[in-house]
């Protein structure tokens, strides 16, 4: 019998119990250092309305979450359930996520916009909070584009992709 | 034609924006100066699994939120649809949220642990970073308690609540 090690095994823990939190998906993209980089994340949140500040948090600093942990400027872009070819594409290593398939184009500022999507929110990074090796990252949302349907958007629970609408409310 | 202040309509742009994107469901509890103290939260999320470490945030530092803003021990309970009544109670204000109706005992620590939810994760807070009225908490997780099944976990969206499960999953 082999005993692991109590960090490993909540490590393990902690992992199996926000697999089956559920949670809305964004892309989050940003101008690079060689040209655009994004990110696939379920970890956007509302942090304060007045001012408008969202929250999300970069599990590694490695890659394309290198890049858009200190970028100047960031879109995030609230996903619906059209868009899940794209939230795989983006959640992909080695993969061209700006090639072939991704409709996008430059802001005149250098961000790209990703096209059909749902809300887009252009946002300066106001705080960077180091925790171990991941990063939590507060932005001031500068402007709110396409203020979208609030039909369909895109849940990732149990590492599958969900979609709630009015069939899915609770009386 | 009125015009609202610029600062006002980006404030409900993103109001609108974050009302559609879809967050898991939690409850926070804690001991607080004068007996048990909880708050339901569409915010909790992984920040990292190796140290364990969880975010949320607490849009303003008022009554209860304020006791677990500053608690040293938190108790935050990851919620399944079995629990939507538990979760409109401890999103209610002027409401006795440990009163009759709310199955709790605590624990040796003092920390109110509600009985029948999914997995409940005891953590102490490690950075507390403020953003205007808002309050950005992570937090170590010590301990995973009653790693609980992954289905039907609560979602809130759109004012509603929802459950997403095997029937809700995208091809």
């Amino acid at each position: 019998m082999t005993t692991a090690a109590p960090t490993t095994r909540l490590g393990d823990r902690f992992r199996h119990a926000f697999r089956g939190h559920p949670a809305g998906v964004a892309i989050i993209t940003a101008l690079g250092r060689t040209g655009p980089v994004g990110i696939t994340s379920s970890s956007v949140a509302s942090v304060s309305a007045d001012p408008a500040v969202l929250g999300f948090s970069l599990q590694s600093l490695r890659g394309s979450a290198a890049e858009i942990g200190s970028a100047r400027s960031l879109l995030v872009h609230l996903l619906t359930a059209d868009n899940l070819a794209l939230a795989r594409r983006f959640a992909t290593s080695d993969t061209d996520r700006f090639g072939v398939g991704t409709a996008w184009s430059p802001l005149d500022s250098g961000e790209p916009l990703l096209e059909g999507t749902g809300t887009v929110l252009r946002c300066s990074p106001l705080t960077r909070t180091e925790v171990g090796s991941a990063l939590v990252v507060t932005a001031a949302v500068d402007e709110v584009r396409d203020a979208a349907s609030l039909a369909a958007p895109l849940v990732y629970q149990d590492r599958a992709y969900h979609c709630v609408s009015a069939w899915t409310v609770l009386p």
